[in-house]
């Protein structure tokens, strides 16, 4: 697996998809994307559940490795605050490295957390100390240095400001983390563009500009100082729109004679599949 | 978890909608359906596998149990061949049952099986006796007659012609089966309706038009013989092509400014994963 | 699966063994134990994992699953915090209610816990506000009263004395509990017997005793107080020691000819395997 | 993890202890054996199911990677018959190498087999051609020789004599097996020693002497054509062994007061758990 420095650095800019399983990896991999992020938003939503510390790092874990078997690309792995203290945060560097990621994603926020866009949200941060803790701690147990840690500073989601954000940005940065993920839900890209512009730290940033879309991987390399895009949750969005459509299609219609034409044929499916190499599998060893 | 039989008798012939995940189960329910079919090649598609007997009974059977947790629609569990022989069923059918599914489907093919519709699969049927004994033992094994046993029948399928699964269908019948599948890859319902026609059994029919869409649910009720039918896999077939979709805007306009507007917003995710509940929880107990 | 609470009744004090799989609940229940402690204990070192909030509630929840299956004694799990705050007591009420248990204790420690017994551990408990709301959390999920909610006290574990143990104890129950477990590290049962001596509540105490052996069930139960007696980790000190024994004798002998005689032959692990019931089932089903 | 032809090559003759968890995986280590089985057996026996190829590969691979992430030892991973057919075994040895596995023994029985010591169990062998392709298809798949496939030849257990056993063992060969795994359920070494002697392939053998306990290392070494003796299911007996005496005692005495005597202190558990190293990473992590 290539690891994510080189991509970026080839890409100047790297965009990563989310996903939620290895089909929307695979996909993500065929459209093109430089990078896969394996969010618990996503995989929350999949199961069903708010997006609050009650997926397990063994349910996002097995869903890695399945991914990480299905697609060639780096994985960015979203490990929300590490599943508890400094201990914990040991314990998943240990097994997510093991899995075969490329980069580790740890926010400051409390464990359990709240999901970071939803309206009127509890929104409590560690303090700074607590979370250089852990990111020495992930530091200190990768085997690879191939294997980045990244802080994700939440002080802009809970409303602690920028100055806030940029403390916690170096005081993380000074602690050994690889790059800094800051987040914002502001609908414009203000708040960001006013920190990248006061951004003066040594490594490069990483947005996730699900609330400010008008963040074009153009507008974001122009500042020079983005390393990596994550697009944080179309795979799941899109996958919600259309079953929201063709399901409903499909009732009103009494069968799937008019939903048939809207969707891929089943042949997409075995190809994604790799049925073709279960029949080449066949011809060569199944005697 | 209402019965299946409760539903098919009230709606005389029940729709079920294929899953592979919580999320997929509810959207299904929202939009109506009686039934959910947890279906092998859905979710074999999900980590990117062929539907060729790879993904596990555990694999299964976990999301079956996260599918049960999401929705109170009944589940249709796709078994596939039972995962072996006989033994293999009863320690199925205990651990389905278990996990609150409604029916197990069981197919008539060899272990390990390969999916129906490819074109040139190898198609292996196991021999009469030895499918009735499994489905006997499926019978005897469940604690509740609630837990409907249906016999899918893959004679059509091997090219076995109607003889041979009308042969099938009877000796299942009489091994206890309370439903038959019966299964056709033609492209039009001619073979499907010719196995209709000769139907004289005592149980009511499952159907599977997948590569017949003209079988809409208002043809499949005038034969008065078929107590279900299941939508095999247009869940997966839709997220597939709205990710493909998606991905690929977002690629192409290098962000998600002009794709954001034809996805769901996040709140809309936040709903479907019943973020609402936490905020009322977290007023009621979090002190 | 019979009530706690019948089993309790009966016996006027259930003794449940620890256990960390199927293999040693089926011991436990023919040894004729009358419930089973899935204890986090002993499944965090069967994965060689310290006691401190690593191992997740999806392994927990999975053994637990599998102790059901395999074993009809009543099965009080051990959900250590509840896996977070309340939210997190919610979701685990719901799955281990799904997957059968007769009770769940919670214990009044901050996530991530360590592990009790642990000379010089981190032993930090959450105020009793906090914890009443998650007992209420517990008490409004479950569907049945027949799961009972025990709330375990870990004030004299953290060293904070008598006065506070009773103050929580009498919170804990005007919360909700059903009963309370009340944990000691002392070496005699001088601490726990003077708690007993004072507790003057509508509901049952339960023991750990690891730490002072004294108390056997028949000093128990003449204090008229105690419901349930836990032994909380010797099936995998019973293990330990044994495959200890067993590893060097053979590594010592060279081969297996001086070992064999020291464990139950491979029929003996046939039988609680039930390789009868298979080659029933392979007698009346495999054609 | 050390490739365990180095660790074969070192020790003339390396022996495998069996292995259900990480714990015992621990043990083994400590007791200075070089090599893990992860049998299907015990794990099995873990469950309390019978090894009859119900426990999934899921199950086996999850426990095998926890296996992994515990000990440095090479794992020698029981894949039973390959969990169905070449293609299976294709997806199988991709994950086994993923996993961190050092060897992976496939053997020729159907699937769904029957676990060989069993008195009267139904033994029922694949055709050789169908072997070689099983074989062909591992050697074909894993990415790096150091992953060594085992042949398991059941021809004895199936009672079809030497001849056969030999026959197949050599086409075994001439398919890509790195070693033979040659097994027998006779009550003396007889048997196998004939077998050896006639064995002139390329490859060293592995013996499993279960039924036949005179085998020592020291008279496989005497051979010259053993390679790895694997001590079968040690663990698993000993486990029992002791969670029977020890949970009789309990009973008998109520209490664990004269039980406690008998096994190891919690602390030893402590140490295999490694609370050390929490403590340690609680003082220069957690602030």
């Amino acid at each position: 697996m290539p690891a994510l420095k080189d991509s970026m650095a080839q890409n100047r800019l790297a965009q990563a998809m989310a996903t939620h399983s290895p089909l929307s990896a695979k996909l993500a991999e065929e459209a093109g994307f430089e990078a896969l992020w394996a969010s618990g938003f996503e995989l929350s939503a999949l199961y069903g559940l708010p997006d609050v510390s009650l997926i397990t790092m063994t349910q996002h874990l097995d869903m890695v490795r399945a991914i990480a078997g299905a697609s060639s690309l780096p994985i960015v792995a979203d490990i929300d605050t590490g599943f508890g203290n400094a201990v914990n945060v040991v314990h998943a560097v240990r097994e997510y490295e093991r899995a075969g990621v490329a980069a580790v994603v740890i926010e400051d926020k409390t464990f359990p957390k709240v999901t970071s866009l939803i309206a009127g949200g509890r929104q409590e941060l560690v303090r700074i100390e607590e979370f250089q803790g852990k990111i020495e701690a992930a530091c200190a147990t990768r085997r690879s240095t191939d294997v980045l840690v990244i802080a994700r500073i939440e002080a802009l989601i809970a409303g602690q400001g920028q100055d806030e954000a940029l403390k916690r940005a170096r005081a993380y940065v000074e602690a050994g983390a690889d790059m800094i993920l800051v987040h914002s839900k502001q609908e414009t890209p203000d708040e960001i563009e006013a920190f990248i512009a006061a951004w003066d730290g040594a490594v490069p940033l990483v947005l996730v500009p699900t609330s400010y879309p008008q963040m074009t991987v153009e507008r974001m390399r122009q500042t020079g100082k983005v390393g990596l895009a994550i697009w944080g949750n179309h795979a799941i969005r899109a996958a919600v729109t259309a079953m929201q459509t063709v399901f409903a299609q499909i009732r009103a219609d009494g069968g799937i004679h008019t939903a048939d034409g809207t969707v891929v044929p089943v042949t997409e499916v075995f190809r994604l599949q790799n049925m073709a190499a279960v029949k080449e599998t066949e011809k060569r060893f199944l005697r």
